[in-house]
This record gives C-alpha cells, structure tokens and sequence, in this order.
C-alpha cells in the first residue's frame, strides 16, 4: 500500500506537526533550505574533532546525537519536498542515474577525485 | 513487500554505487557528513537572494537545481545512516515525538519561537 | 604598526589559545573547514523563521547570538588561514577583484541573479 | 590610522560593491547568513574526501579553491556585521574570552571535548 512507504508516512507527520502548530506560514522554501543546512552543519559538530576512525566507532552518547540531527535532516528534507510537490523518490533514483554517468566506473574506480578534474 | 520501501530501495542504490567505484574507503561517517553538509548549503545558494514568495514559485531552471540539489541531500542522509546502521524511519519517528513534547500545541500554536524561549 | 592589525591580533590570539590548551594536534585544515561551517550555520538558526525585515530588527536577546555566531565564523576562518599560511586581506582582495569582473555593474545594476546566468 | 586597519578596508570596500551594483537591497541580514553558510561549506567540499593529513598539503588548484572560498567567507562576515553595526574585532576578542572560561586549561589541556561534557 503506498502510503505505508517511508517518506509517505514521514512526509504526512510532518503535514500534520505543522497545521497543529499553525506553523505553514513559516515553512517557506526559503526558510526551509536553512533549517536543513542548519541540521546538516550540527551533524559536522558531532565529528568536527574525530578522527575518520573514530567517527565509525560512536559511543552511545555520540551515536544518539548523530542519530538525532540525521533524523532532522531528514525531516526537512520531506517537508521542503513537500512543500515544492517534489517526488524525492524519483529525484532520488534520477540523480542517481546522472551521478553515474558523471562518475564512469571505468575513470573513477578508487579514485576521489570530482568528476570535473575528469574532463 | 520491505525491500520496495524507498529508504530501502535509495541504500541499496548507493551501496552499489559505492561498490562499483571501490568508494566505501572515502565513506567515513565523517566525510559524509561532510558531504552532506556541503549539499544541503547547495540548497541555500539556490535561494539565498529570493524572498520567501518567491522561493515558492520558482521557474523551470530554480526547479531543477533545487530537486537536484534535494535528491543529493537524501542520498548522503541514506549513506551516513547506512554506515552506522541508523534506522532511518524509527529514527525519524522517534524526533518528531520528541520534537512533539518540547513544542507543546498549545503553547507554541502560530508561534515560530525556538522551544527553550518557553522553558 | 602591522601587528596592530585587527586580523594579526586575532591570528596571534588564536595561536596562544590552542597553544596553551595543546589544541594544534586538532586542527587539520578539514577538521577546522568543518568547526568554520559549523558555527556559520549557527548564524541560520538565528534567522530561520525570522523574516528579512525581522533579520534587521534584532533583539537584544537575538543580537548577542547573533553576535557570538559571526565572532566564531571570523576566529576559525583566522585559524585556517593561518594553518595554510593564507594571507587573508589579500586573499580578499583580489576576490573583490574577481568578483567584479564577474559581476559589471553595467550588467547586474539592480539584479542578483547568478553571474553563470549572463553568459 | 584607523581605516587602514584589514577589517575596515575590506567592509569599505564591500560597501562600495554593493553600491555600484545597487544591492543593499538584497542584503538583508538573513540573506547574507544563507550567502555566509553556503561559501562556508564550499570549504567543506574542497576537504570532504581528503585525508586530515592531506588537507595540510594542498596542491596549488586545491590551495587556490581554498583561498577564494575562504575569502568569500571573510566577505561576508564583515558585510554581515557592518549591516548589523557589530563590531568584529571586539566581537571575536570577547568571544575568545569567553572560550577561555568554557574551555580551562586544567581541565581541556590535550582534550577536545565539547565543554558541555566537563560541566
């Protein structure tokens, strides 16, 4: 049933927290892109001074907070879709497919490097 | 069927991707939240100079940019999740029940003031 | 006298703080691009259901958040210059420079678009 | 003299930009938190996959990326503050001070923590 998939039930909680709140008025795409980037740059606070290693290898107080801020990242990630009748499941699928032809596995296999530096 | 769901569906999507390419050496939970964070602020430059009527009425071009920038997002939130095996949809759903108790209805209804104003 | 300079005395600070707390061993020039973006996205929050107009009212409640915010965007964009020995008033210099050669005033007077957009 | 001290140049000199270019009325204080935090995390994609021993040896298209980005950072802190009338040196000279009594010597030496986990 589709409105038992993840980003349905995710984006229609969200739907209903906002008109709860009377809170449509502020979710502007605009106002939303910086409540995502906030969420996103708190995410780089929990390993701003990790090693690579260590940011595999999360204690539990570290794992909750990381597991916090991504579910906000998430959140608005839905809402701001939402809010511009973005399908993110297709946009998702169909940046992949442009990721790839970016990224050719034959050029970029264990290599870094942006696909610019390619070209 | 749980392997349709779309959370599913985009993570298997990038571990092949990753896969593919030898990639998972660069996929530290720390470069992706990297990642992450430079794609969300993607999403600011696409409306850094519109007002909020404006972020919501945006041409073919805007359109574009932003439901690109937006699938980037969601791909590098389902990366990071996958690596630390963070389910993605509890994860979600666990924030916006806490997100529920610390904005109370009929203490923040119309009002956009962050929640420890109220404490 | 040059070590007057406003950007000199705060390098200089900056020094004597990680110094004495044995802090160098942390700051990477990826480690410290992640503390810069952190603490500049702690600037959104500040604005992010505040309107333009808002923005240039503050309170003084908002104006001090406000205010620590942009002070710790400015010591870690300080501490990474001087981590990669970037002479940061040049530097700035000539990307006014660039800037306005990528922007003619004749070409953009009055509007913001992207300056990819005129070409 | 005072106005040749770096910040005052570089926020006479924005000045000027935005004037020729008849921009003020894009610069809302929210606006340039977005432009601040997306030239921010620029920096971020210049380190996202390389080594923290890495990003202190740049090659010089990567330290030309970095001093631009970095500049535009600067940029728009001091624009920032100038239409907020902060002053920045105080600012960051006060917010120093107070790192200082987040973050004690005797209980931080050689430690990253986040001041929060000592209190």
């Amino acid at each position: 049933m589709k409105s038992q998939d993840s980003l349905v039930v995710l984006k229609e909680a969200m739907q209903s927290f906002a008109k709860e709140r009377d809170w449509d008025q502020f979710h502007s795409p605009k106002n939303l892109s910086m409540a995502l980037a906030g969420e996103a740059a708190e995410l780089l606070d929990c390993f701003r001074w990790l090693t690579e290693a260590e940011s595999s290898k999360l204690d539990a107080n570290q794992f909750q907070a990381v597991e916090e801020e991504l579910a906000d990242v998430l959140l608005f990630t839905v809402r701001l879709a939402d809010k511009l009748n973005i399908d993110l499941l297709s946009a998702a699928q169909a940046k992949i497919a442009k990721n790839g032809m970016n990224y050719p596995v034959e050029k970029v296999k264990g290599s870094s490097k942006k696909y610019t530096e390619y070209k």
